[in-house]
């Protein structure tokens, strides 16, 4: 088996459906990828994480730096044995979160210099030291390091950030080749950076291009800058990375934003949504989200989703997810989390569907027809 | 099959191992009924809970009287549809967690008047009121309406307690007995008090035995006496009851406790103990309990428990379990609730084996070899 290969069964518009294979197991694509931060997708077990039917998880970089520390995971046998999955994992680079969650953060050419948020120690990441941390992990699709700068910068500053990332991703590129991830099956993907700006999105393309990788991701996007600015962007920059390797959008999002990407061409996912709302009792449903906690499903008895395929609206009823909300108890968290990554899975494999057969504008119609029920997005 | 039926295999010593069989299910003893209070077993599935070998878990009257309400869980179906669980189910009688978890108590003979703690509002429990309750909720194993007295008070208050609770079980037998409980399938369950007084305790096992119930509890201990004066009354307390029918020692406890106790003729028992610790990070096993965030298991790449058969010990090191504790995270919960759990089940199974085969007393000495390691109770 190739270390690493994309194969596109089916285009439908820009929509894109097919397979990233691995040493560790076939990705799906359009894929979501639940967060497993600290070394677990919260409140699941990998199980029951792979039972919903995802095909690889993420790791967040900077939260495991910092707690157990990649080298203690490495001589705990990696990240997969760590935690008891077997299936790809890919890492971010720990550059976002460091921006996001560190204190006392100092940006220079060489990297970024932060305390922890744990226990205030100070940490020095550089695209050479996130290359060997995810080697540490053990991770299957490396991230370059790059810096995600402020949405409401100038265009200058965005454009001096992207630049500074692009260096990072050559230095990224060069310290992963000289690593050992390369003949143990692990892949590289570079971001794009460049914010809402189509010219950037272009410099930054076309310099990861030059570089080479083996997967393309677009950074900068879903910070804040709402739905409409991301599609805006979203027609434009996809297009601008080579249309052979898979696309991968960080950080989106809400099952609205997954389709709509879809439509412009990406391949991959990964967010916290699906798994934090769960825990705060908001669960997702074909028709739209909806707050467990409020006092009219205390004696409702339907499921949650009466289309949901996942166990816990086979065997639960909206009743007792509201009264495990309401009572903060740890199995509603659990049932609710398994429920919405189950559905994020559905509304995944029911894209690649749509996408294979050729009815995709179909599908996004009565997906929004049913998921707004006349709301607005 | 019988409404409820006990039947005693083996015995060895005062030890006793056999099967309770109902309508819902056939209870192994001795049995630990691993708690559900507020329906559910905190941070387990409840097909995990079964997996662990539990026959039977208990709700707690007192929280679901408030929150779900017992009306509500009856329009919903009853207490076993409504959290998933299709095996038996005993419900204490809300006496004991009144006195210990509400607010303003007033006690007459009538019952208890008291403030929620969830919203201050106001409820009186009687002993009708409690068997109307248990019988909304659905339960298998109706337990008795009684006041757990403050162990440290006078004999004459004790005296006077214990007095008026058999006057509360003749109440509640007559209660459940015009209810409709019966015929469903339900038992009915006395609970002898008296403290650590044999003359009381003998007092109240007549009074009970007069009444005649399915099975008897023995209250009233593990209020904070220790495990000494415990098995002094469990010296005499469990042969005072008919030896035909089952013993329940409520709320206890340790390992050891329970093996001294099977020791003594216990055939049930209820703690919130194993899935507590869980929670907190303490696990049991059969080499004693340990604090899974002590540091020196940070790079343990042994399961909790060599000996133990359960899934979680099979899959995860102690390293990782370090690592969810640490880190606060949901799954370090539900992994260890279930390690204990099952850890727990592991036990019952060997004493019941043990008895079966008539060789108890060479379990319970290498059980308490192993577990204390030349440490002291």
């Amino acid at each position: 088996m190739a270390r690493f290969s994309f194969n596109i069964s089916a285009t439908d518009g820009k929509a894109r459906t097919g397979a990233i294979a691995m040493a560790r197991g076939v990705i799906r694509t359009p894929a979501f990828m639940p967060v497993g931060t600290a070394a677990t997708v919260k409140a699941m077990k990998p199980e029951d994480v792979r039972a919903t039917g995802a095909d690889i998880i993420l790791g967040n970089t900077y939260h495991l730096m910092l707690r157990p520390g990649a080298e203690r995971v490495a001589r705990l046998g990696g990240l997969h044995r760590f935690m008891n999955w077997d299936r790809p994992i890919l890492t971010d680079s720990g550059g976002y979160q460091v921006m996001s969650l560190s204190d006392l953060r100092k940006i220079t050419e060489e990297g970024v210099t932060f305390a922890s948020h744990l226990d205030g120690s100070k940490h020095l990441l550089t695209p050479e030291r996130s290359m060997e941390i995810q080697r540490l992990l053990g991770s299957d699709i490396v991230m370059a390091f790059d810096e995600c700068p402020r949405a409401d910068g100038s265009r200058d500053a965005i454009a001096r950030s992207m630049a500074m990332s692009m260096r990072w991703a050559q230095r990224s590129r060069e310290a992963f080749d000289a690593g050992e991830d390369h003949a143990a099956g692990a892949a590289l993907f570079g971001i794009q950076q460049g914010a809402l700006d189509e010219g950037l999105r272009r410099e930054s393309a076309d310099a990861l291009t030059a570089i080479g990788f083996d997967g393309y991701a677009i950074g900068g996007l879903a910070v804040g800058e709402g739905q409409e600015a991301m599609f805006a962007t979203l027609d434009f920059a996809p297009d601008q990375l080579p249309a052979d390797r898979p696309r991968y959008l960080m950080g989106v999002g809400k099952p609205d934003d997954l389709v709509g990407a879809v439509e412009r061409g990406i391949d991959m996912f990964d967010c916290v949504l699906p798994s934090r709302s769960g825990r705060n009792g908001q669960g997702f449903t074909w028709s739209g989200p909806v707050n467990l906690r409020n006092a009219r499903f205390a004696e409702d008895t339907a499921p949650l989703d009466p289309r949901c395929t996942c166990p816990i609206c086979a065997k639960y009823s909206r009743a007792y997810l509201h009264h495990l909300h309401k009572s903060h108890e740890i199995l509603g968290a659990m049932l609710l989390t398994e429920h919405n990554l189950s559905f994020y899975q559905q509304l995944m494999g029911a894209m690649r569907d749509a996408i294979g057969s050729g009815r995709f504008a179909t599908f996004t119609a009565d997906f929004r027809r049913d998921y707004f029920q006349g709301r607005s997005p």
